[in-house]
């Protein structure tokens, strides 16, 4: 048996985990031949194969990113060196050729995509979800979330000593364009009093006037923001700058926006200064955590299972605290945002933490 | 509404977060008045009661350990400082003299059996789960162990850089005197090459030849002990004097015993060295992983919502992805040990990790 | 005797450090009176001060920030609250009126400026220094410095993660707008493979064709970038807007030009994406790493010392391994940059780190 | 010019960020051929040397211990293997036969003797001082002793949380057999209450009497104790059973012995228990600290000069902040130890933190 794996879209601490566990037990289990391929669908064009031998993939468990590489924007149904010309059946016919009898692939809701689309054309595929921003269609948590969430905790940790120091509002920006789990859970875990998301425009009149009960005598306020967040009255043309701008010089993210606003609001108070730090790539990179590793090596053995059982055209997923799979195509392309009436956001308001409402 | 909240058992990072979540719903929401109870049901003997109040309570967060304190061995119905009688009546009067209209207990099964006691007796209580060891009845998962696995996991990423400079096989040994599941996700998380629990006692046999094999042309390997494992041949004496030790000085953990077992082993082969730590107090204390910073903030929020709907004499519980709660009685003085079907131990197993069968 | 204690200027990993060995030593030697100044000099304008116990400073050598607050731009000679005018009589009046024996000012060097004109004045004053940036004049050392170099190495880690995974160049941009000791000492450890300093304006062409060498055949590279960093050619004006920037919405910092003019020059052979990450206020805040914990105790007993010995108008300071005191008037408002001669430069060079020379 | 490198002794933070620096200097700087000499002297007996290439070297700055491997016990004038026989001829035949230039010897003490030896037989030969003791002679600072005290630093901050929750003493027991570096500062970094140096034989009445008045009325104290600590009356058969324990079943280190002694004294006041942690091998392993790899980078860049220059039989060394170095005569087989006047000791003092005097 002979099985290649890719790792597609952005990077995220585990997916050398899910390598490893995928290897391990396939190698082991079945004495299976495991080829790695390059950067993601560009490896498979290329025709860019490693072989992976146990010795390859024992000690990565702990390494950040893939041992693979990666590629963000490579659609062999769109191949953008080639002018976006479908390039499938060429990859099919290097699949055959190098006698491929299943392919793993690790990626996002793009990847899923593009493996569903493979897998109607006949390949053998099994999909293992990956997202920082754990907003992926019917698995409950993805690897990678969890360290994302720790970065920010750790970061909230820091700015909140500068805030309470100088009686402060400090602001930081998280990533999540359209979920806003990464904000949420780690602005609940770094103490935020204001959490802002996607899913629910804030009134920045709500959030000026939090700010400025917290800091009232001398008091400080943190708050953690989602890269998507926008306020119920910002026109389209101010999101649509925000989060998909082309210039980073020209124009700061959200954070940086929120920041000016209140600072005129409270500025005229005189003593409170308003700080805001964009956490940027810090949130995918370097190696995961105790929990990513062990829920990506148990997403690597899941799917190593789907590949021995031959249940191909599934993606493995995390439902309640079971591990299970889905077909590619109920979650090609689709996201999973924070529900209105989630428990943790029930728990935040509860708790005094402003969402902006 | 007057509100107590104890904590009682030994410490573990994520009390402060469940006081303070619970403290911010109540006092936020119902605008409860709410007093922490000092060193467990200690306080309650002793009567020693301190207000919570909001800005008590809205920073402790990140704290590990518990502002209340907490006491190990006290209990109100055998009171050791008494003779072992039963001074529970004496509490009930404190607790109605000072017009406590309920009590939220945070800690382990020993915490739970006593609250139950009281519950019986007509004290409006409700628990909140607390183990490092996850080896509470009827919840998944309690807050302070994903923060022992992050030490653990952390101690082996260490140790793995001495074996592999050294050639060396390198112990750590965990907490968990009855349940594995430290020492299991620790392992997993850390890359161990072998994980031993009580659950399954081991055939030294299999660990040497497994350690023999990964040693092999200046190999290394790593094995994560929990405290309570020991070998199938292992008398009972042995045994009991490893795991209720009272004497540290006499007598090191089944780590230090395993070491000089292999080392006499293994020594033929002159090159290898084997080493053992035993990690001790640092699994428990610390601040709070952002993970079990959210799962106590949710604990918290839910008993404060039992309290506010006036169901008492049950504890709040994580199943699969939800929170509920159970009745006191069906869990109080009850294990979760790891079954020996789990699926991380089959994983473990595919992935060729020796658990010592 | 009664002794004050303030903070000025940003904040800063040890200044607990420094406040708790300072009351330690001198409550416990001198059985001192030892009060705290809030804010820096604005609570001596503001007449705030706040007893300091044992109880009040044992527990704090771990915390970030300082526990009395701190001003960033109070200068009672030019008091920005009353239109700049000259309040000093006023503290001296009050410092007098509260029977303060000495102040030990802890800040940057307008906080020694400051210190410095008291002292003229006749104010019994002892300094300690205080920067992250570590580019105070005639101490090599200064607490904070170790703990930003720590958070930026921390990040080079994560973001080489990403780098490597995708092929491509990502920048990380410290503090140090005049001095590039933490770009420097951090990019060392963080392994960047370009350092861009403000005391070495680089040529584009340079760093272009380092980055280009490194990322041929599917490498990476990273870099690690100064606040105050530029391009030889670069314009006063442009200068002058990235390092004064009043508007963090309308331009990004040096990281973010430097982002851009990459990925025009390496745009062109498509593959490579060059990104960039402003560190932001997460390298001051925090708990202080150990080395900066040791640092800022000696300090602290240092400026005790001074104090018990009446030697009055110093700054202490760490000289070749030594502690010693300088006069505050030849450290007042005066930088200490990277010499272009320094060891750490020509060890980077040669280690084929580019300078962008 | 072809250079070997080998590192002997235990393994050490840092020791990578060597042998990374002293390969990218002399081969970008006079195109050398550089080879790694494996686990330490052994490999010269064994003849195992591996090229070392930029690409072999440039990524392992941030990695623990030594991609060479070492070795604890091998004395090329002593072989053990060969029942202590003097092979040093073959080594010297192997090593020209190879047209070795020049041999960088990475290590201890132990190292250093040995590489003097082979110095005065006409190798040449330039050392760098690894120690995590911190305790070579003639060297300030060593890399690695960074590392050692932020682990004991950290896992001080976590059983404070433990000792204040419970009101209980916790003692750690720390690495130094001889030298009480590592306590002294980890100990001042973690906040120690008292602080135990193998240089400061204790009075256990002065240590009990101290931890009483730190615990009454609920408090806590924290002891950090070196390895080779002793009590003033303990015998030398009761130190030599500690230090040297051949059998660590059978003996705890001094910190077990310290709580007995503790806990019985203490005992009478029932409330207050003594727990012990021996941190062990955790100290030695894991990624450098930023200021180590940077130290280690200094330290690596300047043996490289010295094998430049051809100033052989000398030792790198770290005096005052200067990089210099000594004759390898002057250093083998001597250690420096805490001197009994030395500021640190002082300042501890006067903080009122416990020596056991």
């Amino acid at each position: 048996m002979h099985i290649a794996i890719l790792t597609g879209g952005g990077d995220c601490p585990g997916l050398n985990a899910v390598i490893r566990a995928v290897s391990l037990a396939l190698i082991q289990q079945c004495g299976a031949r495991v080829s790695g391929v390059e950067r993601g669908f560009l490896g498979l064009i290329e025709q860019r194969l490693r072989p992976l031998a146990l010795t390859d993939v024992r000690d990565i468990l702990a390494q950040g990113g893939t041992i693979l590489g990666t590629h963000n924007r490579c659609d062999p149904f769109h191949y953008f060196a080639e002018g976006g010309v479908d390039v499938s059946a060429r990859v099919l016919d290097f699949v055959r050729a190098q006698g491929i009898d299943a392919l793993v692939a690790i990626g996002g809701d793009g990847t899923m995509a593009i493996a569903e689309q493979f897998s109607r054309l006949g390949l053998p595929v099994v999909g293992v979800p990956k997202t920082i921003d754990n907003d992926l269609y019917l698995t409950e948590r993805s690897f990678g979330f969890d360290s994302a969430v720790a970065v920010v905790s750790e970061a909230l940790d820091r700015l909140e000593t500068t805030a309470r120091s100088h009686g402060r509002v400090m602001i930081a920006e998280t990533m999540g364009r359209h979920a806003g789990w990464i904000a949420l859970e780690g602005g609940l875990a770094g103490g935020a009093d204001a959490i802002l998301l996607p899913e629910l425009p804030y009134r920045l009149e709500a959030v000026i006037e939090h700010c400025r009960r917290r800091t009232e005598g001398g008091g400080h306020a943190l708050i953690c923001v989602a890269e998507g967040a926008h306020a119920q009255a910002q026109s389209q043309v101010v999101r649509a700058l925000l989060s998909d701008s082309p210039d980073p010089v020209r124009l700061g993210g959200i954070g940086a926006v929120l920041a000016q606003q209140l600072q005129q609001a409270l500025g005229a108070r005189g003593e409170v200064e308003v700080r805001s730090t964009l956490l940027g790539h810090v949130q995918r990179g370097g190696t995961p955590t105790a929990f990513d590793r062990v829920l990506a090596t148990q997403f690597g053995w899941a799917a190593a299972q789907l590949v021995r059982e031959g249940r191909f055209g599934r993606m493995v997923a995390l439902q309640g605290a079971e591990f299970t799979s889905v077909a590619l195509a109920e979650v090609a392309g689709r996201n999973r945002l924070v529900p209105l009436d989630h428990p943790l956001l029930q728990a935040a308001r509860g708790l005094g933490i402003c969402l902006g409402q």
